[in-house]
């Protein structure tokens, strides 16, 4: 089998205004101030493990030129356009119907393009696993993250055995801090990071037996992807899929579902804090970005993040995010983060 | 006599960095956000006491242009352009002797650009009152402020007597904060604010006296005053003023000095603080300035300046400075507003 690599880069997420805004969310900006957007950073990831030729980016219409412009390897016709926002089912199926057309023989990884991994080395390891896994057998893989505190902000998957592969039991929304404390204790619970892994009949069958509707719509499409009309039928019939998560509509249904539990620097980089987290800082703890300079004077863990300003002088602040872009600032408090999407209006 | 006033604006004030630079220092700003530039405000006061005709701007080569396109009704040749900058006694002289050299019956009023005055009526009727007295003495006056606090920020004028107008007995240094509470409490101590006002004799007279160095470059440079010769001539000579205040130079060796105690809403507006104190305040003491949108939450006492930002937001500050000019930007504390001059290198 081939590996192919599905990566999900629609979002319009909205946690990082100013820095993030929906004409340039988070996925296509460098946060950690690396000189690489996270997009960029998810592709370089897989390349050892996958040509860009069989790397497939799915997205919305708005972000088709910066995919392109981030991208430039990526040949243009790997780039999906989303119509509409429906989620991730629509979103897999479409990119999978569409390797299917051509590869029938695709080994698929699905991951967003948002996502931070630390340790590329030791995520290519376990993928390849997982690879391995589902090259003979319609196993449907989500990879699961070793928890390194009792977070509250993500779902969990419980697996059960022993071994890098395991079986999953069931899947646990996010949970209170209590049942969170609970599960970081009996250790056999694991981060769910939406990072997928099976052979394109195992998800294209799965997808068929449990989200039916999703499943016509892709059948009926299926004879026009790699030709002329598939922009203009993907326009029409897409937005008629249900509007479900992969997780509703096939994971959490189906009984084959494993897991690899894995420790591989993970973040989903939701928030300011998670973005501090895994910037790199100075001796007091400020994750200043690279350009342009700025200084700090009695700050302390402080995350400052600007575009347009070409000189920021900071005093006295502690645990603060300082943000501009485009002229927009933005100076809150970590601790009060979840008032931003107020700030916005 | 008719009287004539003398704007002092050839400052460079960097005590409000990064809203005033040395480009654009202070008393070129409207630093009350209130639409009027203090330079403007300083003229606008003097107007209802003399014509446009006599009023004098002295500033250096650097500000001409900002001067004419603030006060576009100042006819140009009343825009006196110090080569080099000697401190005010040189500065006084200089437009003194140019006055009288056209004026001879000119009664002057010598004030700096950059002060505040919040009672401008109350303000013209002490500096009238000098005015007359100065008409037909040769008193050399110095505006007293009412001292409102023990400030250790200020010189203090020792007055002897009673009514509106008192000898001057002597000049205090800015004090320690013990003598500030005496001086405070003693209640014959004013404030110096560097407002002076004389007849054209008289100062012309006293600088010959007590700075003949100064004197005898002015009487070189007077035949050429209001002649094509002119400015030539004082890029040439004027440097070689010796550098001292009028305070040193005339003030403190003159025993005919008095005082008017004066309570006009006078502020020097030398500090963030003094400039949150005279600015329009929300209900929570932050000063915001009127453009562009500043949006606060749980914020107190901040004051805000911006000039290119389009949009600012900010969350959990209490007594802070944000600061914005041209791209750069400054968030201090208002009690750490004394390490500004440190940033700006």
């Amino acid at each position: 089998m081939e590996n192919h690599v599905v990566i999900m880069a629609g979002g319009i997420g909205s946690r990082f205004w100013p820095m993030s805004t929906p004409e340039r969310p988070k996925q296509f900006l460098d946060v950690l101030g690396c000189g690489r957007t996270l997009i960029q950073m998810t592709v370089d990831r897989f390349l050892p493990l996958c040509p860009i030729e069989r790397v497939w980016v799915v997205t919305s219409e708005a972000y088709r030129d910066i995919v392109r412009e981030q991208l430039p390897q990526l040949p243009p016709e790997n780039i999906l356009l989303e119509p509409a926002s429906r989620n991730t089912a629509p979103c897999i199926a479409l990119a999978c119907w569409k390797i299917r057309a051509a590869h029938p023989a695709a080994n698929v990884v699905v991951s967003p393009a948002d996502a931070l991994v630390l340790d590329s080395g030791e995520y290519r390891r376990v993928i390849s696993l997982a690879l391995d896994f589902t090259a003979d057998s319609d196993a449907i893989v989500t990879m699961g993250i070793k928890p390194s505190r009792p977070e509250t902000g993500y779902g969990y998957i419980d697996a059960e055995g022993e071994g890098e592969i395991r079986h999953v039991r069931a899947f646990r929304e996010k949970p209170s801090p209590e049942t969170a404390g609970r599960y970081f204790r009996e250790g056999h619970y694991l981060w769910n990071a939406g990072i997928f892994v099976w052979n394109i009949d195992t998800i294209t069958s799965a997808i068929r037996q449990y989200a039916p509707q999703i499943a016509s719509i892709m059948d009926t499409l299926a004879p026009y992807f790699h030709t002329a009309q598939e922009a203009e039928r993907t326009r029409r019939l897409f937005p008629l899929c249900e509007k479900i998560s992969i997780d509703y509509a096939v994971m959490e249904k189906s009984s084959s579902v494993y897991t690899v539990p894995s420790d591989f620097g993970w973040s989903d980089l939701g928030t300011w804090g998670s973005l501090r987290a895994n910037s790199e800082k100075d001796t007091d703890g400020n994750a200043l970005s690279g350009s342009p300079e700025v200084k700090v004077y009695d700050c302390e863990g402080c995350v400052v993040r600007v575009s347009t300003l070409k000189k920021v002088v900071l005093e006295g602040l502690k645990d603060y995010i300082v943000a501009e872009k485009d002229g927009t600032l933005m100076v809150c408090r970590l601790s009060e983060e979840q008032r931003i999407k107020d700030f916005e209006k």
